[in-house]
C-alpha cells in the first residue's frame, strides 16, 4: 500500500473557501466593469518574465521567485533565467516597449493579476496576491488632465463595491520641491525631506521635526515644511508657499487636477488635498494619490498611485510618461469583512435548488423545471442524491441558496409547484405556468 | 550611462495585444457566467503547490516548474519544495481533502486559471495557458445523473460563445469492458485494447486491427471491437454486444445519461454516441466526453472530460467520486479566429470617444458629456491630447471605437452635440438633452 501524501496549507499562499471566493470574484468583476467604463483596455502578461527584466529596477531582487525544472542542475537553471513577476508595473513597462509599434497612444490599460513575492515567512505577509492596476501611458508626452480621471475611477469602483466612507487624499510632489527650491534645495535633500514627512505619519510631527533639523535647512524652512504638511486646503498651502516666496506651479497643477476631477463627476467630499502623503516609490514625479477608509486610517491606503515621467527607462530611451493607480484587493476585502459590510453566507452562486421529492416518478419534471429557470438566467441546481427532503432542504440552507422548489404527487395532480423561501421558511403554491415568474419576483429580478 | 535591458518574447508564454485579450476576457466572462448558471461555485487555488502534492500522480514530474529564490542554494531550494501547478485536477483533489470538513457535498466547483508546463521548446507548445474546469465531487457516492449535466453545460457555454457547429461525442468506458468480459478479458488487456482504439483515429482502422491481433483475442472478439467503434447509435451497439453475449450495463448507463441530458435541455443533434473515443487519462471509469467543431475534427477535442471513481486517492482513503469537463480556451479561441467567426477590430472597450475640438474653451463640457455617458453605463473615453480633430477621429478609428462625439462653437451656440458614426462616417446633430438617448440607440442599447 502506497503512503498517502500529506495535505496542508502553504504559509503566505492564501486560499479561500467558496463563500469568500464568491465575494472576491464579484469584487474583481465589478472592478473590471468600472475600469472598462472608463475605457481602459485589458492587458494580461505572462506570470513569468526574464530575470534581467525583473531585476532591472533593483531592490526587490531577493524576493523574486525563480523558475527551474526538476531535471535541471544549477547551471542550466541559471540559463533559463526566468522568474515570477512581483508587480504589474515592470511587466507593463516591458509590454509597452515590446509592442510599442502595435499600440495606440495614449495607451489606457488595466491589468488584474496575481503577483508573487518571496517574503520571509515571519513577516506574515502574502506571498501570492492580486493587484488591480490602471495606467494611462503617453509616448513622449501625456496631458496633465489624465491625472483628474484617477480619483473618478477610484470613486466609481469603490461606490460600486459598496465600500463604506472612504476618502482620496491627493497631493503633488512638485509642491514640496517648489518650497525647497525657494532656498535652493533640491535632489538628495528633497528625498531626505520626503522621508521625514513620511515618518510624521508613523512617529509623529516631532520626530519629523528632528529629522528635518538634521538637514541643511534654516528654521524658517523647517517651519514652512511642517506648516505645509498640516495644511487642510489649497488656500492654506498657497499662503505657506507665499510666505517663503516659493513658486506655486505645483499647487496650480494640483488645483487644476482637483477641479477637473469634480467636472468629471468626482464627489468633492470624497477627495481632499493632503500635503503629508509622500508615497514610497521614487518614480512618482507630480500628482500622487492615497485612499483611506474613514475611521480605519491606521490600516493604510487601499488604493494608491501617481504620475511618473518615465515608465520604461530601463528598456528604452524613448520617454513614456504615465499616471496610474493600484487597488489592494486583499486588504480591501479584509477591511470590509472585518467591518461586517459584507455578509458572505452564500457558498454557491445558485439562487434556486430544485429538490427531488420522488426522483423515480418525476425526474423529467425536475430537469424541466431546472431548465426553465436557467433559460430565464437564474442560477439553479438540482439535488440529485437519493436523500430525504429534509436533507435536501438542509443542503439549500447550508449553502445559502434562497429558494427551494418542491414538486411531488400533490403538485403533479394539481399542476402546481411549491416554492419555499429558505429565509422566512414560508412555502407558497403556484400554478405550474406561473412558476418562473414567481421565482423571478421572489428573487427581486 | 547604464545599458538598456533587452526586451523580447519568451517562447511558450503567449501574450496578446489588446484586441485579442479583449476577446479572451469576454470568453472567460461568458464561460464563468454559464458555469454559475448551473450552480457551480468558484474555487481558486494558489498557483503554487508542494512538490510532493504535484508529484503524487507521477508521469508529468519532469514538466513541473520548481520555485526558488535568488539567494537560495540548491539545498535550501530542495527544502522549499514548491512548484507551479500543471493542471487544476491535482489542486482540486488537494483542496477537497484539505477542506473536506468545511465543504458541502456534492461539491460543484468551477476553476478558471492559468497552468504551467515546462515543455521542451521544440514542441512549440504553450508553457502557460488557461484551463476552464468544472467538476461535481461526491463524498463516498455520487449519482449517475450528474453525468447528464456536463453536455448541457458545454452546450450552453458554446452557444453563448457563438461557437459554430459543434458536436459532443459521448461514450462509457464500461461498454468496452462489458464486451471484453464476455470472453473473460479484463485489466491490462482492457488498457491495451483502449490504446488500439485510440490509434484508430490517427492511424486508421487497419492499424487498430493489427494491434488487436497482437492481443490474446479471438477473431470474433476483434471483429466485435471493430464493429463497436464503428457503431453510430445505441441500438447498433446493443446488437454488437448481444452478438457476443455481453452485458449491456454500460450501454444502459450511457442511454440514461443521454436521455437525461435531453430532458435537461440538451439539443439532441449536438450530441452523439461515439464508441471510438478513448480519452488518454487512466482515471476515467465510465462516462467520457469529447467535443469537436464539425469540419475541423482534425484539430482535436476542444472540451473533454468524464466520470472517475476516485479523485483523491493519493491524499486520503476516503473515496471522492466525481465527473468533470475542461474547456481548452486557447485552442477554442485559435479555431474561431482562424475560421473568421470572430472579428477582433475593437482594441479598447470604449464605445464612444468624446473628442476635444477646443479644449481651452469647452473642457468642462467635454468632461460632463463623458460623465453622462458613463452614468448611463456606456464605456467612454475623452481625447485629452492637444491634437487636431483629424488625429482624434483617427484614434477612434484605429481603436475600433464606434462613435465619436464632437462639440465646438456651433454646437455650443445651438445647444447641440454632433455624433459621428465611425463605420458609416455619417454625422448627426442632436439636441443636447437628447444626446445620451441617441448614443444608446445608435449602440443598440
Amino acid at each position: 500500500m502506497e503512503e498517502l501524501v500529506k495535505v496542508e496549507p502553504i504559509s503566505g499562499f492564501p486560499e479561500w473557501l467558496p463563500n469568500l471566493r464568491l465575494l472576491e470574484e464579484r469584487f474583481i468583476a465589478t472592478i473590471r466593469e468600472q475600469y472598462q467604463l472608463f475605457g481602459f483596455t485589458p492587458v494580461e502578461t505572462p506570470a513569468v518574465e526574464r530575470m534581467e527584466v525583473l531585476a532591472a529596477k533593483g531592490g526587490i531582487q531577493r524576493q523574486i521567485y525563480t523558475l527551474g525544472r526538476p531535471e535541471e542542475d544549477g547551471e542550466e537553471r541559471e540559463k533559463t533565467g526566468l522568474g515570477l513577476h512581483f508587480d504589474l508595473t515592470v511587466p507593463l513597462a516591458r509590454y509597452v516597449v515590446q509592442h510599442a509599434e502595435e499600440l495606440i497612444f495614449p495607451f489606457r490599460r488595466y491589468q488584474i493579476q496575481k503577483v508573487w513575492r518571496g517574503e520571509r515567512a515571519q513577516k506574515a505577509r502574502f506571498r501570492e496576491f492580486y493587484q488591480c492596476d490602471i495606467d494611462v501611458i503617453g509616448r513622449g508626452t501625456l496631458e496633465r488632465i489624465h491625472d483628474a480621471e484617477m480619483p473618478c475611477v477610484i470613486n466609481a469602483v469603490f461606490t460600486a463595491l459598496g465600500v463604506p466612507e472612504f476618502q482620496i487624499r491627493i497631493s503633488n510632489r512638485k509642491i514640496l520641491s517648489d518650497l525647497l527650491a525657494a532656498r535652493g534645495g533640491a535632489g538628495q535633500q528633497y528625498q531626505d525631506v520626503l522621508r521625514a514627512i513620511d515618518k510624521s505619519h508613523s512617529q509623529g510631527i516631532e520626530t519629523a521635526r528632528k529629522l528635518l533639523e538634521q538637514q541643511q535647512l534654516d528654521s524658517g524652512m523647517i517651519s514652512a515644511i511642517l506648516d505645509l504638511i498640516r495644511c487642510g486646503s489649497l488656500d492654506e498651502a498657497r499662503q505657506v508657499l507665499g510666505n517663503v516666496g516659493a513658486s506655486t506651479a505645483g499647487l496650480e497643477e494640483l488645483q487644476f487636477v482637483m477641479e477637473s476631477a469634480v467636472a468629471l463627476g468626482m464627489t468633492p467630499a470624497r477627495m481632499r488635498p493632503d500635503f503629508s502623503i509622500a508615497r514610497g516609490l521614487d518614480y512618482y514625479t507630480s500628482t500622487i494619490y492615497e485612499t483611506f477608509i474613514l475611521g480605519r486610517e491606521e490600516l493604510g491606503s487601499i488604493c494608491s498611485g501617481g504620475r511618473y515621467d518615465d515608465l520604461a527607462s530601463f528598456f528604452t530611451k524613448q520617454k513614456y510618461p504615465g499616471v496610474g493607480i493600484s487597488i489592494g484587493l486583499s486588504r480591501l476585502l479584509e477591511i470590509m469583512l472585518t467591518a461586517g459590510s459584507l455578509n458572505p453566507t452564500a457558498k454557491v452562486p445558485s439562487k434556486v435548488l430544485v429538490t427531488t421529492l420522488d426522483r423515480d416518478a418525476y425526474l423529467r419534471e425536475y430537469l424541466t423545471l431546472a431548465r426553465e429557470l436557467r433559460e430565464a438566467g437564474i442560477p439553479t441546481e438540482v439535488y440529485y442524491e437519493r436523500h430525504g427532503l429534509r436533507d435536501q432542504i438542509g443542503y439549500a440552507s447550508s449553502n445559502g441558496i434562497r429558494l427551494a422548489v418542491i414538486f411531488g404527487e400533490n403538485e403533479a395532480k394539481q399542476n402546481t409547484v411549491a416554492i419555499r423561501d429558505m429565509e422566512s421558511r414560508k412555502q407558497e403554491i403556484v400554478a405550474r405556468t406561473d412558476f418562473v415568474s414567481l421565482v423571478q419576483r421572489k428573487l427581486g429580478l
